[in-house]
């Protein structure tokens, strides 16, 4: 599949979901619409993902199955500026991805035209109308499943699971992220949002998603959330067991002692932490944290690599920054 | 307030809301509509409830303030031959309170003769719209704050509740349930169906309502689902941390295993199961298991001292069955 990422104004600091479609996409990213640097490059700001020129609107767009809109505002709101280009999206029978709150199909122009010209809304944060409660059957996919678990919300558990997708694959193995967050879904082209999924469907939906993937050596899963968060706790223990995962990456953030917006709750010391994920791991699928990643971005190099040291010993299992550092071999042997 | 509440060819042994209704509920229940018993009394099938005479239909039913559906029926649609009984309470003016799937206010008929009359048709199942995410402040109330939480699904977690409730009552304190199911929140007239909110909300939703009631001194919120449940953890964490309780009561059921309906999952070993749970408490509100309730309803009275015997041996807690045996003061000491 061929896209075009629109990012108005935003590329590429403020827009997670274009930077993530470019890195770890595995769809070809025709142009990049913004009109801010509109008759750059992509390798001008970012040299070490896809390339791609940047255009000022969708007319200038080479020919593409979709349109996807990169960046998610807080709030979620459809920014009028935007809507030209979501409308010659869909007069060219493009189909239109968006992750904001404001769902595209709700508006009565882009519903029209998409009805018109063949191209389908896909809101990315609308879980399927038919889901149902878990069954307790991921466990049986022939894939290894590994599930990225977190020490807090934003510690790197998406990309932990693009680069040790990507580490698979460079050794040969077919691997998929099964996306459970709005970017990991816009990069992949599939997936489900589970935290707006109904409380009592979310383990039902993971549980689909893993089962979806045909003929995969490994499967890594997607974490949101941590458990001692007080707020998405719910959501994590639903991916925890909805994927009956074989193994577990615990992802952490150098320096993290508290959870982001909660400062009374401490994370708790890293050995307790493994321990309260594998105890209630262990009733559905006998899991043990068997690797680390950990997000260095804040420190220097010499400091970052005694971060990392310090971090494998508290979790007794190896680590890395992948982004800093990539998936060594004996991260990527811990999970297969 | 004065209720009535409709069972029709139910009662009482499928119509566990109606059941609840009558043995815990704070409101007065001037009728059972049945048709099937019309004529009888409540206390001609339970001795130990609120009496109440059973009539065949809304017509015959003195001055209420609502009519409740006091069934839930697989599948939770709306029976065709309960429409004349709805019809009349609403021309009344009477609230009618739903637990069902189908629900009433979108049923053209009734929302037309709700708004004509000024009756409120209260669909349980549907949550608030105006939910959000958790600020982990359950923790500041005043009142002591008591979670049941289960080996299993339908362990007894919401008898257990109001039965702690009542006992709380009978030595003077204040206290009142936190209702977090269908039944608890028809019964009461409050509450949120946390199984049916948005994952990410879930926590919070729990959160407003342990925050809801004043001046209480005890709290017991509700619990739903078990931790070892491959479908509904979720839920039950969102709910012990939502609720960040002081204190938990274990419910099982004597002779439990295995899940119901998902037998390849083991019931973990009692300590086992405790220590997931306290584990689990922690970072978020220091709560340990200190009471436990067992349903013994299978055995005979022998087995079940022994049983419950055993059981409070198996938690290090002080246990009872409190349907049998009631709410003794060890057991009220200890979550106090």
């Amino acid at each position: 599949m061929h896209v075009a990422v629109l990012t108005h104004e935003s590329f590429p600091d403020r827009a997670k979901t274009a930077v993530g479609l470019l890195r770890y996409g595995d769809h070809e990213v025709r142009a990049v619409v913004d009109r801010e640097y509109a008759g750059q490059r992509v390798s001008d700001h970012l040299p070490d993902v896809q390339d791609a020129p940047i255009v000022a609107s969708m007319d200038e767009v080479p020919e593409v199955d979709a349109l996807v809109v990169g960046i998610s505002p807080i709030g979620g709101e459809f920014d009028e500026s935007w809507r030209a280009d979501v409308r010659a999206a869909l007069e060219r029978g493009c189909d239109v991805l968006s992750g904001l709150h404001d769902f595209l199909e709700d508006d009565e122009e882009f519903a029209r035209l998409a009805a018109d010209h063949g191209g389908e809304l896909r809101d990315l944060r609308k879980p399927p109308e038919d889901l149902t409660v878990a069954e307790g059957t991921a466990g049986e996919v022939d894939a290894t499943v590994v599930t990225t678990v977190g020490t807090d919300c934003s510690t790197g558990k998406m990309t932990a699971s693009f680069e040790l997708r990507d580490a698979a694959r460079e050794r040969g193995l077919s691997a998929e992220v099964v996306p459970t967050g709005q970017t990991g879904v816009a990069i992949t082209g599939w997936g489900i949002v589970v935290d707006r999924v109904i409380a009592d469907y979310a383990a039902g939906a993971v549980e689909r998603l893993v089962q979806t993937p045909e003929d995969q050596d490994l499967l890594i899963v997607e974490g949101q959330g941590a458990l001692a968060h007080p707020a998405y706790s719910g959501v994590t223990t639903s991916i925890l067991h909805g994927s009956a995962p074989d193994a577990l990456v615990m992802c952490h953030e150098a320096g993290l002692e508290a959870i982001h917006g909660y400062e009374s709750f401490a994370i708790p010391p890293l050995p307790e932490y493994v321990d309260i994920y594998e105890r209630l791991a262990a009733p559905i699928s006998d899991a043990s944290v068997v690797a680390g990643t950990l997000n260095t971005s804040k420190l220097d190099d010499d400091a970052a690599d005694e971060a990392v040291a310090e971090y494998a010993d508290a979790l007794g299992a190896p680590a890395t920054d992948p982004v800093r550092h990539g998936v060594p071999d004996e991260v990527l042997d811990a999970i297969l």
